[in-house]
């Protein structure tokens, strides 16, 4: 056994196996791409990596099955059953973001390829199947716990790993991006929200979900992904350098095709793209590396009601200053990550109680009422060819007038 | 110069005057007075007294001045102006808890007297008067600041010592309480919230707000004490003994009148309670003794769309079980501490930007989303007299029917 | 099972049993006796119970005796043997403390009885034996570890116990007092500790010790309690009004023996002492109450080779001052905290590894630069009767000519 | 002025010129250096930078500045003096690791230069050279502090910068390597230790050192970089990892004189070096990069009485295994990081009190125990080339006699 120290979890245990897997080319690549891209240039100590998440989510994931095994021991066909499923759930759980190329979003935008997309290849490589299978469990397994794939075999397990709502990913994430980052409001009720796990029953079905009494610590877990949102993910700064980003993506990868090749892609991480960017004397290559802010916040919009002001304030914007100037930023590649966005078919959260399960919507007015579709918006200009205080003036005055 | 050293804070600095008025008796009563009251019920280490807490509010407190000071120096007439109003800050933030009596607002339920009325005769005393104005503080000032009276003469301080939403009390307390009882969803950012503070103009008033780069830390600020209520502040197990409480109080008390007079009032604080319960033998004084639960949570309502329910299940638990035998918890006398009461008329929080001076529900969906009134209930039934299972079917099914 | 969340430990799980006895009064009475006595007028918010120290030292007990079990198998006889030791290591760890009188070594120092050996007796009560009985353990094996009885049933789990150096008593109070007070230096590597414990065998003997890897986690652990001494415990205005505390309970006891009958014993606690004082004008009750410093320090030693200058300083003002106008404070009533006092012939902790069991002054430079007797001493004199100042000098002179 | 955000100090803030400073190549390069090297092998969330350090010593150094600055006014010619030096004392804890190579320790083994060294030329370059300017400080000053010049224009400030004992640089390093590992031990009183911090009068010179009422501050430091030292610094496996780095870097640089220019040399970063990696097939470069373990721990030696041992097992190993399948690491590139080594002609701290200036060792029993020389040494053997347990056994065998 090998013991590993964490300063959110503290000591994370691996058996002899897990920790040969960790050695694995592909999982050691997890060092070299950074949980939170470019939040660095925002907040400097996010400079935690994938890797250090890996573990976590393992760790998070392991509570979290015990838990749900402790209290459901008879959904499980024996003790053995639930030894299968727990080292399961934890390789999956390791192995979650191998699929990630070099600053995530960013490369998926450039590349037109989801991560979860890569992992299907990557876990066919010999060796991670091999340290897969050493670790007594089934790749295909793993795989489909990854993908969130329906027609899977365990499927009270697939919301641990691959959510949407209530995976150790998001468990271990929040807490790590907010001790990285400093960010207090990412903080949330981690032993509460362990704690109250429960397998349900619902409509015949079995569906992980929490006790009737953990709904407080439920809501602090979605507004500590609201609250992390708000203060990291949708920075402005973050997001002004991962557009410049993607030009310096574009630069490199001029036919996107060749990382089709999964080698190839593996090939590249955040490192090595920082290091390319050494020699190469384009705007986007030369912005990102001497921190040049190339566009400037205009405006910014939170809320349904300002849809319209926000299309205003673009259509203006685009025709005072030029379609090209104008960097409409929807953000739309990391909304997964968003408290709770459901539609009424899709449930949220199963909250058992005395009453039945019901959603978490109706468990929580505070949870039915931050559910929904996300409205931030943002809109740049470019520096140079913007006057940027015209710009800031033509929002206001619209988003003025549109209330 | 005095150093006190505080686990939230660090060290916490005081002028040779506010050291010796920290030793005033009506002060040191506050170590004897706890800050939460019976939470301890709840959450054993919730140990804490006022007095840290008066501390940490005079800490908070600087703080913010500092930052209003130091962005809105046109406000001040002077340097001197500047010290002369810091000075008063901290000495009232100091005093601004004199007047509560033992276990706080279970002693306002009883006797029917807040405990900012208290507060002025207490500040009339000879020895608080003289230790004020050893200060170089106005008394007169020091008490329109704690019972935020309008007529003061430095309104816009009022916000920072009587709230009723950017009060140094709240700022501290939520840090506080949060650190004391381990509940991580007490926290905010309290150092971004106060590098946001300002002195805004607004119809022509000064008043204090904060700077629209603020928004996110003033939601994490609001959030923080959505949550504190949610876990603490209303857990049925403080909530059942503060009821009981009541009682003893009664008992104790036979006349409140007698407490009139503020010198027997103040010979009353928390451990005086405590230690007359050892030789009393009523059912109330033994409960709290000997830590018998007399009454059983029956439900608990959040959402403004259960009232009718509430209502309902309140009426039928009364007729089946008599009105004596159910206790419907409204928790009105704490709902001061909620986040962000406000009707239409009222405005929560001024948000300072470049398209001027608007209301916090203008600046942020998601404080628009949590203003407004509370509708947490809760019924409980006395055990013994009430058969509890039977009370809960009754209640589950009233609720099952009125969504 | 009951759940109690903690600041230091997070969620502390009881038994049902266990949650019973945790109500029985004489438990409940800790939560009325303070972790650290007077030391709230050095650092405020040391207002800490010892009977959140009492969860804390079971939920420390249990980490490290499932270690010892995890990794020490072959020296249980079965299964069964290690559920019924553990629960008789909790017990005894929830109920270490309950001989505790109010501010606990001023107690004893006045009453001359030490807390251990109240237990006896307080045990032996037919409500606490019923309960212990009701979780399934036996009240004699309980107060054999809590005496460090060496004829007790189990000696490997004394130290775990009893100590004197590796029991859970330390391990709790340690980080509890660090994190109340919010000193830092008193954090040491608590997870390291613990996974680093070991039953080894030492000439035919089982032992409580620790695995070779542990070492650098022993030696945070005893410079944590250093640090606690030199910054908290021995705090010269804790001691100070220690000593104002001792005049006030020979105040309240002019007969200590009546304190023998353990009833009347348990009817006092800290709480039942500051109420006391509120109607007495002594002048050190009125000194406690009031916060007057009688004594003022007039010198602190804290080396060995000052030994000399200390006694020289002492008889010096003695002579100068009035032997009662001065008190020698050689705080030999809390020595037992200390960092591993040992003689010669007393081991401090076992240490295992593949060159055999060894002391830990082997193991470890620094633990054997550190173990030995303490020195550190303290002179105080009386205010009013004393010239300070001159008192301090003659010390000052005294002792630079000593060196 | 900026806000930057630091989960250790918080806001950290930033004059428009000290930001601009901040952008510079030659400072964001410290973004692409490791704090802690290949820590990260041994403590996966390792992972900060020489970047965020740096900011964290401008802002350690900021606070003990202020705290000498407000007791010493009378050091200072003037207001516009302290200005002056504060902002001097800034800049120079900004910039004063800039001469670091990739992996620095490892680096300078292999180059055969002190980072120190590196810095006269990077601070001469003009782009440096003027960002210093234009936050009106003499980058002749800033490099005097930096190299610790004993002919610098301000010697009490070389202390604060260049250490060796009370510099800002290891203020901030302790508890950010403490924080990003999670090593409690790391931990130290910094407000107590800046609230401390005094110039002295001694022997005719002004001094920094500290007031006598914050020895257990300065004891509290100390033992935090005993414990950093003992837990991470020296851990097993990143010196090992060290070691095969060495032959990495000479791989990279046939010809080390290459780097002796400047521009050169700040194309190297650890970045860069990791990613050198991907296409080289040498021994080294594959361990480094696949993690292999090329060494194996043979033993340990910690205190001076087992420096004959460590002599007398080396040349054993030697012997039997050959010379170059030994590695003994005395690890002296990194003891200047050690807790106060001084000889006896040098002071460690002076302390400050009614009694005059005295030397730290003087004034703490626990400092004079600890200062002097280490004696951590560790022998390795090459795996595959020596059976390591027979390495192991003769080494056990030859100590045990020995002692």
């Amino acid at each position: 056994m090998k013991r590993i120290f964490d300063p959110v979890h503290h000591f994370i245990e691996l058996s002899a196996a897990e920790a040969r897997l960790l050695d694995a080319p592909a999982v050691q690549r997890l060092r070299r791409l950074r949980q939170l891209g470019l939040a660095y240039f925002a907040f400097p100590s996010a400079e935690h990596s994938r890797f250090t998440h890996a573990l976590g989510a393992l760790a998070m994931g392991t509570r979290a099955f015990d838990e749900l095994a402790k209290h459901g021991r008879a959904y499980f066909a024996s003790e053995r059953d639930v030894e299968d499923r727990r080292r399961l759930v934890r390789v999956a759980l390791l192995l979650h973001d191998i699929g990630h190329g070099p600053f995530s979003h960013a490369c998926e935008a450039v590349l037109g390829v989801r991560h979860e997309e890569r992992t299907r290849a990557i876990l066919a490589s010999d060796d991670l199947r091999a340290g897969i299978e050493a670790a007594d469990v089934d790749p295909a397994a793993v795989l489909a716990l990854i993908l969130g794939d329906s027609g899977g075999a365990y499927p009270e397990l697939r919301e641990l790993v691959s959510g949407p709502n209530l995976d150790a990913d998001r468990m271990d994430y929040l807490q790590r991006d907010a001790y990285f980052t400093g960010v207090a409001g990412g903080r949330y009720d981690a032993d509460q929200l362990v704690a109250s796990l429960r397998l349900l029953e619902r409509d015949g079905r079995v569906v992980a979900g929490i006790d009737g009494r953990g709904v407080v610590a439920l809501e602090s877990f979605v507004l500590a992904r609201y609250m992390m949102f708000a203060s990291v993910y949708f920075h402005h700064t973050t997001r002004l350098f991962e557009r410049i980003l993607q030009d310096v993506l574009r630069e490199l990868w001029p036919d996107p095709r060749t990382l089709d090749d999964i080698d190839e892609f593996l090939r590249w991480d955040d490192f090595r793209v920082l290091n390319e960017l050494r020699d190469r004397s384009s705007e986007a290559a030369t912005a990102l590396r001497e921190r040049v802010r190339l566009y400037a916040l205009a405006a910014e919009f939170n809320a349904e009601r300002d849809l319209h002001a926000y299309e205003a304030c673009r259509a203006a914007l685009a025709e005072r200053f030029g379609k090209a100037n104008v960097w409409a930023d929807e953000q739309s590649q990391v909304l997964h990550r968003l408290p709770l966005v459901a539609d009424d078919a899709t449930p949220t959260v199963w909250v058992g109680g005395a009453a039945g399960v019901v959603d978490a919507r109706e468990a929580s007015d505070l949870i039915r009422k931050l559910t929904g579709k996300a409205y931030w918006r943002k809109l740049f200009v470019r520096r140079g060819a913007v006057d940027v205080e015209s710009a800031r003036r033509i929002c206001r005055e619209i988003t003025a007038r549109a209330r």
